[in-house]
């Protein structure tokens, strides 16, 4: 079967891999129907990230089940699925808990390499969530979205608090910081700020339901966002970028008593902790539990009650996926579907 | 009247100072019954933390109201009060929002030092806390406790959100510190695992109700909570210490989904972002807002129900404060309470 493999910086090639089998009985094949690149796809591919090479890319999916093993229940083959980009038992105290991306028994997808003709998804019947049939074409954008930036982006606004009456900051203006707004408004949030300075973005971020947009950045964008708060910032803010500027400028947006959320991957960032103690905000963030929100997810999509889909705005077949990377690598491409 | 002023690193005096007055009407000036010195005191005392000296010290107090401004109204001349170390309008968004310490007219007690015969406290309506009557002189320790670290373990505790079926570690065991063991317990926490090296302190905390004491520090504590934990870690920390190492056994010592509540005032405290990322532990705490819990804390005093005034180990009038401050410095005494 062909998948995405990366050489090096750079140097991302579809190529022929070995097509996955079941290993242990509570494992899945799919067939992938669609499968995208993620921000922090770009991490590894710009040389940041050191992963040993040639690494298999790729940990969103939705698509097909084609087998499972012995020991799988609830999942059978030709269900149309999504799942998240940790697979997990979903029965464990943790996961049971609601953050089944620290499932004691968790394994990366990335590591599997989603960007590819079939899968293999272990843990099936915790990790993988049916949709109520085979959606149609229009829906497939928006049911990959869930496996991983819009339950991300939904996991922010849960943690930040995001409701009724309150006032919601986004910092980042990428694909899970775009689907935070629209998590926030579905969540009831009276007042939506997005900080972006890209005008394509900015557009959608409004079709989200954004209030607000703020284009300037760092100290001035702080105090752009407490003139909009009478002063005393946001209620709740999420951090969808995980650079160290972008963390102290969501601390510093937030009000006392506030909420951060942040899910962008954190990288060289530290944190002061006297200001932090001073600034009396809460955060809550880390890896994305997407698993606890999938059923909700696929519901509101199912039901035409959100579409999360428009944040793909390049759809390729996967054999281009080195196209997809180097878009999104130069910000000329938002999100990039690829379909095997 | 007389007062505690501290000279430089070491150099604490109780001498003349001014008696306070109403300043602006919303001022009362009350006769203080009792004060004590704070763990943070200690940090201008030994000279880590700079102030300008010569500096009036103190900012726990219970007392008696002797004057009231004329913009007043709930507060009279003769109630016995207790109240927190902001002083707080109790009206503005953030204190309604329950962030009284971050009152957006807040006025820090410790700038007009609480440990002296007599104390203007600003914004009386809002700051003050009357108890039901004169209490018993048996009840005094305890309501002087409400004043800060009671309140400051009890915001801990409720941060950490210790609570029925949870598992809370305390992290420290100075006054905060066993205090939050018995806000823990009060919130019904099932577990209680406090952190202690020193024998007096491991039996005021069994008092206060916790389950386990460990006594190890830095990895191998973490270790042998996670040995009590079924290798999961606590699901509530409480940080009561405010170090590096303190902060990061806290984090460690938490369970993915867990809730830390950190109340030590960080000093040069640093959190990995990355860390933190993947640990998947949301962080709350700081100045703790003990005006919120104050009502609740004089209620649970007045009817016997908790007895937080143990923590004082010392009892000494006013002009001796030098020797409390010696004797809380060298750890001789956990908490030293003074009587002007």
């Amino acid at each position: 079967m062909l998948g995405a493999v990366l050489h090096g910086p750079g140097d991302l090639r579809v190529q022929e891999r070995k097509h996955p089998r079941i290993l242990t009985p509570t494992d899945a094949v799919i067939r992938v129907t669609a499968t995208c690149v993620c921000g922090s796809d770009l991490w590894p591919y710009r040389g940041i990230e050191k992963v040993p090479w040639p690494r298999p890319m790729g940990h969103e999916y939705a698509g097909v089940v084609e087998q499972v093993g012995d020991d799988v229940h609830t999942i059978q083959p030709g269900q149309f699925v999504v799942g998240s980009f940790f697979a997990s038992d979903n029965t464990c105290d943790i996961c049971r808990s609601g953050y089944q991306s620290s499932c004691i028994n968790r394994v990366g997808i990335g590591s599997l390499g989603a960007q590819a003709e079939h899968l293999r998804v272990p843990l099936a019947d915790g990790t993988l969530v049916p949709t109520p049939g085979t959606p149609p074409d229009a829906l497939i954008p928006a049911l990959l979205a869930a496996s991983d930036v819009l339950g991300t982006g939904w996991f922010a606004a849960t943690a930040a608090q995001a409701g009724p009456g309150r006032t919601v900051v986004v910092v980042g203006d990428g694909a899970v910081g775009l689907l935070a707004v629209l998590a926030a408004r579905q969540l009831g949030a009276t007042r939506v700020i997005v900080m972006s300075r890209h005008e394509s973005r900015q557009k959608l971020a409004l079709d989200h339901g954004a209030t607000d947009i703020v284009s300037e950045r760092g100290d001035d964008g702080v105090a752009r966002v407490k003139e909009l708060t009478g002063g005393l910032g946001a209620h709740s803010v999420i951090e969808a970028v995980g650079t160290q500027e972008a963390m102290m400028q969501a601390v510093r947006c937030g009000r006392p008593g506030g909420h951060i959320g942040y899910v962008g991957i954190a990288h060289d960032v530290e944190l002061p902790g006297h200001e932090l103690f001073f600034a009396q905000v809460s955060l809550q963030g880390g890896l994305a539990p997407v698993r606890r929100f999938l059923p909700e997810l696929i519901d509101l999509i199912w039901t035409g009650r959100i579409d999360p889909g428009r944040v793909f705005d390049l759809d390729l077949p996967l054999t281009r996926a080195a196209e997809g990377y180097a878009a999104m690598h130069e910000r000329r491409a938002v999100k990039v579907l690829l379909r095997p």
